[in-house]
């Protein structure tokens, strides 16, 4: 069984243990065995579905119900794996689930790290730093740089710790370990996307 | 008496209760009377004082002790007013200083709404968005235009309450009375540059 994550950039393959991130312009590898995908990225769905002519598509299986609106299939896939629990994938934006028995209550978007690190320098040529994920937040900042780094980070954590309150939060995504340290009841997990996509393919009995 | 508050991009009188913005390549006018200044700008400066000859900078009367490193002219003489409270100055972006017992004790800065509102649609053209300041808080949003302005206005207001604790919050800027409504021990104060400006001018019997 071969997994494919395709985002806006890459194609995110997992094949057994193997990993590839394939850039979206390159060439598709051959691979032999069952391929299902998610996608977020129609041109580059096309472009795979031209190569591997058989690949399923798991959001034409998979069953979630939300009430949210144009909920991207990437965020639906990470939260299907949980009945509760506050789902965080920090990326180039930090989306932010919320499961509560079983049901997808909503969530909010906020912007990825990397976005912040463009934001200020845009707003004055005085407000340039550099990211320090090791800042302690428990002192009121005495300099611009640490001024800016408790914004952002407190901007980010905030938000999350309300609306988790004590309920567990799971941490995915290229920035998430940036983040563990400031959430007591969290957990990270690397392949949460590929290991919900492997729940789902299960539950629906497909063949591996 | 002439005050003038000289930031990056206007140069912005007040002569008793008239107000002035001009440009800041714009054609200075004649005043009558002792002018008093502050100013982030200079390149500004020199032009100003190239034609209010005795023009005075409060920067070099007010006294104002702080631990807290390259602080602003402008966030100086906001704190300077109050022993105790939170002063927020909401423009482009979002200074937040705190004041006990007559001590600053150091500040943030998050980034103005305006910034905000670039931020997202440059993650993703799927992340474009109208700024909503009349969103229901209380609700996890259920679609992505709520999903942004929820995530915005949490990263603004929770850590400014966080800091503030049960301590007053001073708003001033040209965004805050947006944010009156989510904090309950708050005061706008419109000109509180101004009336800063003249209580360091009264305080150092300044000739008016």
């Amino acid at each position: 069984m071969i997994l494919c994550d395709i985002g806006n950039t890459t194609f995110h393959f997992l094949d057994g243990n193997k990993e590839y991130k394939i850039n979206i312009d390159d060439k598709l590898p051959l691979f032999t065995g069952q391929i299902y995908f998610i996608s977020v990225n129609e041109k580059a769905t096309k472009k795979f579905l031209s190569i591997y002519k058989n690949a399923i598509n798991l959001k034409d299986i998979i069953n979630f119900k939300t009430k949210y609106q144009g909920m991207g299939i990437d965020r639906v896939v990470a939260c299907n794996s949980y009945d509760d629990g506050v789902i965080v994938d920090a990326g180039s934006a930090i989306t932010v689930d919320v499961m509560k028995n079983g049901t997808h209550m909503g969530g909010f978007i906020l912007p990825g790290l990397n976005a912040y690190k463009n934001i200020y320098p845009n707003i004055s040529k005085k407000l340039k730093f550099d990211l320090d994920a090791q800042l302690n937040l428990d002192k009121i900042p005495l300099q611009t740089n640490d001024a800016i780094n408790y914004a952002i980070f407190k901007s980010i954590i905030l938000p999350i710790s309300e609306i988790a309150k004590n309920e567990k939060i799971i941490l995915t995504g290229g920035d998430a370990l940036v983040f563990k340290r400031f959430f007591q009841n969290c957990e990270y997990k690397k392949y949460l996307i590929f290991d919900s996509m492997r729940g789902i393919i299960n539950a629906n009995n497909c063949i591996a």
